[in-house]
């Protein structure tokens, strides 16, 4: 019997997946399994979001190097990021909240303290959860969305022909510490899907590679980006860095040939940059070097198992 | 600075909820932290619940001696039992998962089996989450859920002369097992509903000499029960353990005397019991010997830190 090492989490949770098939797709739900978020019937024209996001000390954050208000802050900016990527705004969110005993109150009050602020900022509430005793610090939230139908963005709707985007400047998240301390792009989000038709779109959480991968399967095409196109943040240091890390918590989003000439070059401050193309019917992740030369794209982001 | 373990639960959680304060009343929200759910505004009549439950390996379960289908059906049964305490009926849950390396997919299929059962059994759908690594295995669920108005029972709608009731036998569920493997009450809670109009309702989590503090403290009623009355499980082996041990899952609620009469004893094969009334105003909870003495209920059951 395969570990959970073995496996690999993409096959994991294609597995578990499977197991719950049974009753992914029920009484109002219209989206199940496999999107930042799933998809409720809501009231009118409203469909409501909903999506969990955990994180654990050691694998997601050190306590030693990530103040608490921080890891409060991520825990539930990540929730608002997944939100903002279905061209949602936040409603609520309910915390869970696991503990070793001998953890301060301080600790436990700036951490709350981080969550606070974020719900503060993107004006949802923080309405419940639960406090338990944990072998080491663990944070779940839950959130609550709301989306108009027709700002409703999946990562599987990018046609052949699109252009693809991304917001803000990619990789070295961790070593900069944007990784806890970044802004989920909801008011960036919002004024692109009021602007133009967005195909297909999706936070960036496992490395732009990786998640160019997820919407190549989900959306049925092959994506391909020029390398120099990528915008690279300072601390990652190079090119590579900014295609295979992780957590950068920026929009990976598709709008047809047409609509590209209108997705504005900056939102607020918030560069928006043009990577690459939908160019075929297929499943491949494909990287145009400075030479012209077209290779495949290989993943090789944090794996969590 | 005093720890978690020095400050204890009650004390922990109202401070992280003051914390919290100035963010959980907002957009579409009815009713903030401190009941079994949240209350969101829905459609029309409806209205929207919305909870979460961590457990822990170790603390809420141990692997060695709970199979991982219990584990998997308690983690989403917790939820579901929230969502019938407050009168509603379950929708959709998320699942984060947190499990160590070295776990076999086999220990996972059969605790997503344990969840899926439950959510056929409820017909809820499990519509996402999220499998990190982690040191313990942790399962943290959000639920949610939806209500009549009509038929919302917060734990704080109790009154002087009301009549107190639990559904099933207490105490024990640790040593039987039914700490995992309960069923939760929401065909009990929802044939009382549409019956009577339940005052106040809350489901039996902490033991039912704690959860009555509980009540008394939401409802500013003193509450008080019979010794004798208290249904006792047979795993309990003593009336004592019936009124101090947790994770029963039964539904503790308040009734008019008018109304009392007309709750029946049982519903399908759950044995409903009156064991009390609130007999005053303030907070405090007393139990009534044998003998007519009166004396404080002081509970003695699991803290968590």
């Amino acid at each position: 019997m395969p570990s959970v090492h073995a496996l690999g989490e993409v096959a994991l949770i294609d597995r578990l997946t499977r197991r719950l098939g049974v009753v992914r797709r029920g009484r109002g739900v219209q989206i199940g399994i496999g999107d930042d978020a799933a998809v409720l019937r809501g009231s009118g024209r409203q469909l409501l979001l909903f999506a969990s996001d955990m994180i654990v000390d050691g694998v997601h954050f050190r306590r030693e190097t990530v103040p608490a208000r921080w890891i409060g802050w991520k825990a539930l900016a990540a929730n608002v990021s997944d939100i903002a990527a279905m061209g949602g705004r936040p409603l609520a969110a309910v915390v869970s909240l696991g503990v070793p005993p001998a953890t301060t109150a301080r600790f436990l009050e700036d951490l709350y303290g981080g969550i606070a602020r974020c719900a503060k900022r993107f004006r949802l509430s923080v309405i419940g959860g639960d406090t338990v005793r944990a072998p080491r610090v663990v944070v779940d939230v839950a959130i609550l969305g709301t989306v108009k139908r027709r700002h409703l963005t999946l990562r599987s709707g990018a046609r052949v022909g699109d252009r693809l985007f991304v917001t803000g400047r990619l990789g070295g998240s961790l070593k900069s510490g944007r990784h806890a301390r970044f802004m989920p792009r909801v008011r960036e989000a919002q004024a692109l899907v009021r602007r133009v038709k967005v195909h297909a779109m999706m936070d960036l959480s496992d490395g732009l590679a990786s998640d160019l991968w997820q919407m190549s399967r989900a959306s049925r095409v092959v994506l391909r980006i020029r390398r120099t196109a990528v915008p690279v943040a300072r601390a990652a240091g190079s090119i590579e860095h900014a295609l295979m890390d992780g957590e950068d918590f920026e929009l990976l989003f598709a709008v047809s040939r047409r609509d590209a000439a209108r997705v504005p070059g900056r939102i607020g401050s918030c560069p928006v940059t043009r990577i690459g193309a939908a160019v075929a019917r297929g499943v491949a992740v494909e990287q145009e070097g400075p030479n012209g030369r077209i290779r495949p794209l290989i993943p090789t982001g944090f794996k969590h198992f």
